[in-house]
């Protein structure tokens, strides 16, 4: 199956999985000027931050202030991290638009990061998804399912137990599902086979691939899911979002490459190439020190791209 | 149509291909070293070198001695570049199994680089044949349609142009062709259409795809090649293989991250990734200072495959 759209989105979530892979806290301000630039380079999906207690994540501790910045901006899709009931509450009440939940597919993984099994995560999902419509609150949930190609405590995670958990929060009531590859485990022979079993299950609310680029095959394993039918990829600017304990390692695949791919291809993800490569050297004079990543902003567009517009 | 073979051919070009990019210049003891290493982590072709004037290449220099070398090493394919028919009668006198012919696409490249038409190389491509019936030598003769996905010289190169030339190489007698997109410019969809149009024209004779990843795009650009059933690919050690006038820039896919993709998709290339990782960093310290790249080596094996060989 060949998707039949022509354009794609690529969501920002340097802002959240990016920042909070590195230690020193942008401020504020400067957070702002990024969604800003990002809103004026055509990103309409970015993720700002994540409601966690301050104490663990103060990288993101700032998020209500984000998500009320990027509200004022039309036709911005806020999206914002909630790992728990609490974290969706805070969600709800800031006014965000959508609410990723991570479900780790790992057991091992699932109970080290939150000590509660999958299922476990699977049912507080359901009591978000009654905390949602109890408010009156429209906003979007959206579970990404992590560690879905393997898991670097247990190792292989059975893609059974993954469809299995798709259909435990399908049947949850989520609007959408995602699926992950946090750890770059995956590789485009695993994307393809288990985006195609996942998607007969899910449909269109399967619509998210989140892959980090940590062995080299962050864009492959985007082409092959595009390749399926998904239209809808992770990104972070300058390819930040390593693994704070690995210093130097590729973090998510970069959205100016992700964006850079698209285009050539000839689908549309409505970002512009000369905002994108400015905001990024403004964030790398930020995070100055930090490794970042991408090919694009070294290489520049080709010559056949070079008055394109994606 | 998906291959039906599980296994590929992962060719090293970094003694060619990636030194000829570096200024310095590796002695012979050293790539020696590279290849009798190279062979004992599975490698069974590797190409050692080019047979241009010394003037032009003095990295290269040495290449007659490389095949002598790495003629004695059971089972491996030995090839070279060979820029022209006195290239070919060197590479036939010096034993090589195979000899690679550069043919670019893009008329002001080839202009630019050969002096030459590509119709010209052409021309020149069938001489090579007759010569090499006249000595009676096996070498067999590969031929590597450049910038075939696009020009930094004259930007767009029409495939009707590539399958033209393809056509025409065919005719003239060759054993083998594949499409190099050696600027970086090639995007998996464009890859998987033109290797599409390509294989009705040229069959099994059409085996090898090199891909650099200027742009991020290589990893990607090999599994789109995969997937239509190309099977053998250019890779260089450390991703070496960057432009010589844009200091830092991504050279060729990286051999390690290859032979890690395609193991991981469970296909045997028949390379070990420890004695890899070796003598990538053995050719680190040769080539300290220099620009290398790939992923595999910081990031390590995932958990999943760690007591996997390819």
């Amino acid at each position: 199956m060949k998707p039949e759209t022509q354009s794609a989105i690529v969501r920002e979530v340097g802002l959240r999985d990016g920042l909070q892979s590195i230690a020193r806290v942008l401020p504020t301000a400067q957070k702002i000027e990024w969604i800003r630039d990002a809103y004026a380079a055509g990103q309409r999906e970015i993720e700002v931050g994540s409601f966690v207690p301050a104490r663990l994540l103060p990288q993101l501790a700032d998020t209500d202030r984000l998500v009320e910045f990027a509200k004022t901006l039309p036709g911005l899709c806020v999206s914002v991290l909630v790992p728990n009931l609490k974290g969706a509450e805070r969600a709800i009440g800031s006014g965000a638009d959508a609410m990723l939940v991570p479900l780790s597919a790992s057991h091992a993984h699932s109970l080290a990061n939150l000590r509660k099994t999958p299922d476990g995560v699977v049912a507080e999902i359901a009591q978000i998804r009654g905390l949602r419509d109890a408010k009156g609150s429209k906003c979007l949930i959206e579970v990404g399912i992590s560690t879905a190609f393997g898991c670097t405590l247990q190792g292989k995670v059975e893609s059974a137990e993954v469809l299995h958990l798709l259909r435990a929060v399908l049947d949850a009531g989520v609007d959408r599902v995602g699926l992950a590859d946090t750890v770059g485990y995956a590789d485009p022979a695993m994307v393809r086979q288990l985006f195609e079993q996942a998607l007969p299950i899910a449909g269109d609310r399967l619509n998210c691939g989140h892959f980090h680029d940590t062995r080299g095959l962050g864009m492959a394993n985007v082409y092959a899911a595009w390749e399926v039918g998904i239209t809808r990829f992770d990104a972070c600017l300058a390819g930040i979002g390593g693994c704070p304990h690995a210093p130097g390692a590729n973090g998510n695949v970069s959205t100016e490459d992700l964006v850079y791919m698209f285009a050539s291809m000839g689908v549309s993800t409505g970002q512009d190439f000369d905002r994108l490569i400015a905001l990024r050297a403004k964030v790398a004079q930020w995070l100055e020190g930090e490794a970042l990543h991408g090919s694009l902003w070294r290489a520049g567009l080709p010559k056949t791209m070079l008055t394109a517009t994606a």
